[in-house]
């Protein structure tokens, strides 16, 4: 019998250096809301995304292709920049064949460090695209590590839910020998009849901050599943499908 | 109405410093088995014990002090020193009046590290002695940082388990505005019937290990709450009640 790929956790950036990733696809995932955003603008029709890590590195590059320039700081559109995290302000007939310039905070740090680990493959994971990513995960027979984008290396409820997710469906293929992985299924397991009542009841940071912003919508959205079920991979510096 | 107090839990050394603790009780979490012996050693009527981080200097502190090394290394006590791990090795009739140095890896590595970043307390839970910390922190009405010694930085099972027993326990008294702390306290209720059982199911790691070592027994016991219900505390370099 052929020996199965191990799949770990990672719950935060902090801890990706623990692990070895070198010979690995990483599912990079920020649930609320940057990989939920990005999977839906692609599902949409953008040509690509492309994500950097500074409003600066954003405006300048939107300049140089003629990019949708979007990313928030503290809940508002960043000074400088023409759109926000939200998925809904990626429609179709907005986004098709545009190319989308996005910054996040963590998502994208956290997306540069896989790369930096040598990472042999990045894809981007979030319940939008739950089946993408667990079918290409068991097609490819290939080590996985699920890294959560977390909220300033602070471990969340909603990534961790999500890498709990993908486990819960794909765990008899791979090894497992990591209690991150055995934490995120046991916490899905009992959060999934309603992760949006799960979050709510448990007042999880991050679902409080959106809250009181008035994203309830957002948040609903970014927690149901395979409602743009494409598979962003990262090349040369673009996610594209 | 007074401010409650903030509760926080660091599921891994690597993301202690990620937290002001400077205003803090600290609670020290390695269920399997360092706190768990400490707490064990300690009731049986130990004088104190000395936390120390290699082996080398074991050896020269309990030279000096006439006291009991103790510590292994690969599931084996480490060379140069007389006793392991387990709490068995440390009854009353062997360890009374007694001092016992003491190395392990990583709660003695964050234990320092929390000195380091100027926790205001430093305490030592486990199982065997959850009624103590939770009067203990309930009655000091102040900020609690539940710190896991985890593996080797990776988070694992049974020290975020210990963290959400204690949030269970405590919750109403403090503002908890923590991922971390929901996903324990979480754990927690869902493995609450039988920890051992729920160590098994998941094949956590760290019981993984010690059962491969024969150490069932103690397994069994670190997970039994309050059989040595004392409060250790550091104090200039050793560990009283």
């Amino acid at each position: 019998m052929d020996k199965k790929p191990v799949l770990f956790t990672s719950l935060s950036p902090a801890l990706l250096h623990l692990y070895d990733i070198s010979n690995s696809i990483v599912v990079v995932i920020d649930i609320l809301r940057a990989t939920s955003t990005i999977t839906t603008a692609l599902y949409n029709g953008a040509r690509s995304v492309i994500p950097v890590d500074s409003v600066r590195r954003c405006i300048e590059i939107g300049k140089q292709i003629d990019g949708i320039t979007a990313g928030e700081r503290d809940g508002k559109i960043a000074e400088g920049l023409s759109y926000g995290n939200s998925p809904f302000e990626y429609p179709r007939e907005f986004i098709q064949d545009k190319t989308l310039v996005l910054t996040t905070t963590n998502g994208t740090k956290l997306l540069h460090m896989a790369l930096d680990n040598g990472a042999k493959e990045i894809v981007i994971g979030a319940f939008s695209n739950l089946n993408a990513v667990c079918n290409h995960l068991t097609e490819s027979k290939k080590n996985v590590m699920l890294a959560c984008a977390a909220w300033k290396d602070r471990v969340n409820l909603e990534d961790t839910l999500f890498a709990g997710a993908v486990i819960s469906k794909i765990k008899e293929h791979y090894d497992i020998n990591c209690d991150s992985s055995r934490i995120a299924e046991s916490l899905y397991t009992q959060a999934k009849k309603n992760l949006f009542s799960f979050l709510k009841k448990n007042d999880a940071s991050h679902y409080h901050r959106l809250m009181g912003f008035g994203l309830e919508k957002d948040i609903r959205y970014c927690l149901a599943e395979n409602t743009a079920d494409v598979l962003p991979v990262y090349r040369d510096g673009i996610l594209v499908i």
